[in-house]
């Protein structure tokens, strides 16, 4: 099996924006131009391109042989779109990564895109219900607030976990991304305003939650004899692993505070490639709500079950803490735009291990990096490790 | 690089079903458990989920852990769903294909899957709009039934294909179809019930199209080194190609009866493996429409440029001539539901091989077959090699 390494990445300013769907694949497209000198259009073989539901939001398919058209690339090897709901992004890297690590290509695009502000908000809402078992949960209404309040309800019965340790989340969240020019909210936040922000879904406050975004990010993949070519500073894809739920509706949970599948897929990922949570630098999870946070803390095994509000409180997950989780300012300041997400995780990488982010969300020295999706109602759980070095 | 079997497949009946988009699922899986003996469900560790618009026809995204759930499969490598338009489902087995050769899965179950007829079928068809360039064809309407006619009328003028050579794609079609038990239709037709059908666009009329289909198809991939516990009769992946125009819109193409993307792809299929069109025993191609079965010919070199018709005209794509093509029935009997076509050519490529079909469909001895599919209004063409003998 072939190694298979980042050589570099591009990058879109995330929010409501006054751009397409193909605007916004241009534009982070221009942007790995701009960082990539010795990157030839004609060398790329494969393209795929991780988007959730450009049917629903942008009406749509078949946007593979479109970004090809877009960017100018004639692929000769691999194509295709993938989607994963909120971990499309991730996926894309999934089929990139096999395909080169096979021998199947050797230089491969990766976008990740999703274009979700457009002029029938309610419409874009409804389409978010698609995610879930529409037969059973899509029926009643279940989108994710309200999916992920509950979990947010029983964590505080359960454990004692309460609003204000939900609260910092989004205060160390927005703290970052005062240092991240490309996220959609980059302006410091109180406990006090997100106490009184406006009430979602009870616990759950406005930022308490990622928001409807638009964004691009792109990454360029190439098999290990070749990278030079590209880059001096390689970013190593170490490997990843799934793991999902045996029921993807809310009805059969048997309990909503623990995330079997990403306890599973953590144990799994560190006997898998023989590390610990104490080796890693730092890790880009999936907030899309506060409570997800906590929950990522204790299920990637950082701090015991129910004390990942105690693990936020005292600074743990900060910069200088035991484990920096979310330098970006993650997906509750940067946005959600559903296929981008995957990708802006491997972007944050690249651009930590560089030393290339502004000093106020440098992780010093990092060289091995967590990326963690969930999609759906945290039904499948998506992680993959990103290294400086060729393990 | 790892080699890649398939180890057994399964299927469903075609056509206009009283079955949701889960019961087609779980009837092909059904249908692979009961030709499968050894296959233990617990050995899955992928699982890929080829589908074109699950979104737009049954309001359901998200779909790879809703078959995780359905099927009772515990995924622990990889997941995902892949999109292609029309070739959805070869896009699932090419992800599979790629992860098992790079030992990140040994196993995986690969489905295939559309249910199209719905209680709102003007809904169905302005969805199969997404599949053009939106913002230039899709505004103007541009389905493929018309693009297609336009193929049609531009071959007809610039090399005198006939009306009944378009219609005999669709009686031999129909012939072989007669020994298929899981077509869509099953009727023979004669040249004079292709030409006295009703007028679609013309000059297509309603036998010169396939139909809007429910189906469902499953494949088993596993490694090379574990095949022989599920079957003692692999077929194996050997390889394949793909290519996409430089375009998307009609409004840029430069010709209507070149599809050089096919062409190129051919030829490169044919250097990379080291073979001819003579080397095949028989070909699953993507005959939407009768038009596009005499455009394949043309492009994969099996006759000259604009002599397709005549080599339907002289039998040479028939049981017993130069390249059988199409004995499962194609497309036009089969019916075409989006991401299950790609599973269903790797199904008859399958039982074709082990000689499991009935006699007026058997290629007799065949053990190297070509597998074709195109997607959007012909802008992307899809190839891979399905052999006996492991190259």
């Amino acid at each position: 099996m072939r190694r298979v390494a980042v050589a570099d990445v591009g990058i879109t300013k995330f929010g409501v924006r006054e751009a397409s769907w193909k605007d916004l694949v241009q534009e982070a497209w221009v942007s790995l131009l701009q960082r990539s000198p010795n990157l030839d259009p004609r060398d790329i073989d494969s393209l795929f391109v991780g988007s959730a539901q450009p049917e629903r939001f942008v009406y749509q398919s078949h946007v593979a042989p479109l970004v090809a058209e877009l960017l100018g690339i004639r692929v000769s090897k691999m194509m295709a779109r993938t989607e994963a709901a909120c971990a499309s992004g991730q996926a894309a890297i999934r089929f990139a990564w096999s395909t080169i690590a096979a021998g199947l290509s050797d230089v491969a695009l990766v976008v990740g895109v999703e274009k979700m502000n457009n002029t029938d908000m309610l419409h874009v809402q409804s389409s978010m219900i698609d995610v879930a078992d529409r037969e059973f949960d899509g029926v009643n209404g279940l989108t994710a607030p309200p999916f992920f309040a509950m979990v947010a309800q029983r964590h505080m019965v359960e454990y004692g976990t309460t609003e204000e340790q939900l609260a910092l989340v989004r205060v160390k969240s927005s703290h970052y991304s005062t240092h991240n020019p490309y996220a959609q909210f980059q302006k410091e936040l109180s406990v006090d305003d997100v106490l009184n922000s406006k009430m979602v879904s009870p616990p759950l406050k406005l930022y308490d939650c990622s928001a409807i975004t638009d964004g691009a990010v792109v990454a360029l993949l190439v098999s290990e004899d070749i990278v030079r070519k590209y880059t001096d500073a390689p970013v190593w894809i170490v490997g990843g692993v799934q793991r999902c739920n045996s029921t993807n509706s809310i009805n059969s949970l048997s309990d909503f505070t623990q995330w079997h599948s990403l306890r599973e897929a953590a144990n799994d990922l560190y006997r898998t490639y023989s590390i610990t949570p104490n080796d890693l630098d730092f890790a880009e999870v999936h907030d899309c709500f506060t409570i997800s946070e906590i929950m990522i803390y204790e299920e990637l095994g950082l701090c015991k079950k129910g004390e990942g509000g105690k693990f936020i409180e005292e600074g743990q997950s900060h910069i200088g803490g035991t484990l920096p989780v979310n330098p970006s300012g993650g997906l509750l300041s940067n946005g959600h735009p559903l296929g981008a997400t995957g990708l802006r995780q491997l972007y944050e990488a690249v651009v930590q291990m560089r030393g290339e982010v502004p000093r106020g969300r440098l992780v010093n020295g990092a060289e091995l990096a967590l990326a963690h999706n969930l999609s759906g109602m945290a039904v499948a759980h998506h992680l993959m490790l990103y290294s400086l070095n060729k393990r």
